[in-house]
């Protein structure tokens, strides 16, 4: 299997391009913004939001040829992630994010508040300027769907009853809106079909679910370095994920244990263990698969081109994260 | 004087629907959000925002007769200013507002975060649904001035070298940008010509300066209930406003009293005491009236009618409010 680099090789330059403009877009001028966008745009992540925006611009662009309009489509849609996290990291008390430390465990909650409506202020106002209601239309509704996603999450907590639709539902809002639009708006700036724009829609959208479903998994099944066994923090907080709810639908004592919120001895690792003997992670993992593939049969209708071909291997990427 | 009932006849009956659809328009559906809107949009305040708006809107269309666009730009802002004071009020730590509870006292800072970022995002949404690449841009500027106006008042407090111009810039930041872009906003959803536009764009800059000194004089003067006397509150925090910036042109001595933050016994009585003797309440109204008058002449293009009118009485009563 190929590294991530590797993938994402066609749109090495322009992801180049992005982290440095991302620092100037945001936050010049003010001190505090200065350091809180220095912190959080010069971690060197591997940004794969606008990684796949710049992937499928080149693959709806005549000879991959992209325009500034798909590049600050990129740019728009990792600020309005970042900002999302700093506002995320707030309501879940988070003190660190991939080893470094939260925006509001360094600056305090208000300048967290603050920074993260700036950035989504800052990402509306970019947006406006892409000149395409169409596009102002479909990111705006992502922002809705955060806010959305957050508040649901907190009604659903240690609800035994949370269907795996409902559980789609909230995935979707979480990660997958995101992907989606911002999959669209790239395909609607190279004025593609409205099929084909509507077939990156849902490539975004069921590769965003495959993620989020891979993501619940890693949650059960890596170790962390602190603790040397897995977190489990969705479970613990309430959060049901898809291996929690495939358990459910085998065996009915997980409830009680959920709904006193393992309150007693032994309450958790007997979660665990019937999560174990249920099979649970690997329906889970099926379920990832499913997304995935349906993800890489939405690119049918694009044309050969080395991004098409990275925007196929990023869905099986997604997927080896698990082994 | 008439009363602000009477200013406001001319869009009455547009204003109780506002009131309805408000409620209609956020969070139905969801228990938490459905308490916090009906929490913030029951509160019967005066809602001088889309008052503006609905009377520029009237007065820039012939026979007064607006559009459903215009009544939903007239919401947009108000959604926006309600958006603001829910993370105004975290980052303040208020716990009542206008004798009413903040959403972050009675729902927790969390509920607080996230209804504000629901409120700016519902609004971004409707405003991309206005059709208007102009109005969006316009408006959504607006929302990172808001951010950069805090960032500012955190930056500037305590500093005595504050110029009169950067409170200005502060002021707007904070209560002129929205006026201002909402009455252009308006006069371009009614297609006028952009001078007249622009020239409501200034009437609501200058309306909002206005309002903005006369609430900071108001800070210093009107007697609060429960204290009976001016509660000073922004002094208190280190905000600078007009009349401590005229008091330091006169009266060094208020430097060292500023720089320590009052903290030796006498330094706020002496401060108030130095702001009275250097007749710095009074050159703050002048200077509120200079806006008012500015404001009143930006109307002057504007055909005549009962809304012009009102929107005239406005700027008078903003300045009522002193005596």
């Amino acid at each position: 299997m190929a590294s991530i680099t590797n993938i994402l090789a066609p749109v090495e330059n322009e992801l180049d391009l992005l982290t440095k403009n991302l620092k100037k877009l945001v936050g010049s001028g003010h001190p505090i913004l200065s350091a809180a966008s220095e912190h959080l745009f010069s971690a060197s992540g591997k940004r794969p939001r606008p990684a796949i925006v710049l992937l499928i611009s080149k693959a709806t662009m005549e000879n991959e040829i992209i325009t500034s309009r798909h590049r600050r489509l990129a740019e728009i849609t990792e600020i309005i992630h970042t900002a999302s996290l700093v506002h995320d990291d707030i309501l879940d008390e988070s003190d660190v994010r991939r080893g470094i430390p939260t925006v509001h465990s360094d600056f305090g909650t208000k300048i967290a508040i603050l920074a993260g409506d700036f950035l989504f202020a800052q990402s509306s106002w970019y947006l406006a300027n892409l000149e395409s209601l169409e596009v102002v239309k479909l990111i705006s509704k992502v922002i809705t769907d955060f806010a959305e996603g957050e508040i649901r999450r907190g009604l659903n907590q240690f609800k035994v009853d949370l269907t795996l639709e409902e559980y789609l539902e909230k995935s979707f809002y979480k990660t997958a809106s995101l992907l989606a639009a911002s999959s669209k708006a790239a395909a609607l700036l190279s004025h593609v079909d409205l099929t084909v724009a509507n077939d990156l829609y849902n490539y975004g959208r069921h590769l965003g679910l495959a993620f989020q479903i891979v993501d619940d998994i890693l949650d059960f099944t890596s170790s962390t370095e602190e603790l040397g066994k897995p977190s489990c923090s969705d479970l613990k907080k309430g959060n049901l994920t898809a291996p929690v709810l495939f358990a459910l639908e085998q065996n009915s004592e997980l409830i009680p244990l959920i709904q006193r919120q393992f309150s007693e001895p032994k309450d958790f690792e007997y979660t665990l263990q019937i999560v174990e003997e249920t099979k649970a992670i690997e329906k889970t993992r099926e379920l990832a698969m499913e997304h995935a593939q349906v993800a890489i049969q939405c690119l049918e209708n694009l044309p050969p081109s080395s991004s098409k071909e990275a925007l196929k291997l990023i869905t099986k990427y997604v997927l080896e994260r698990l082994y």
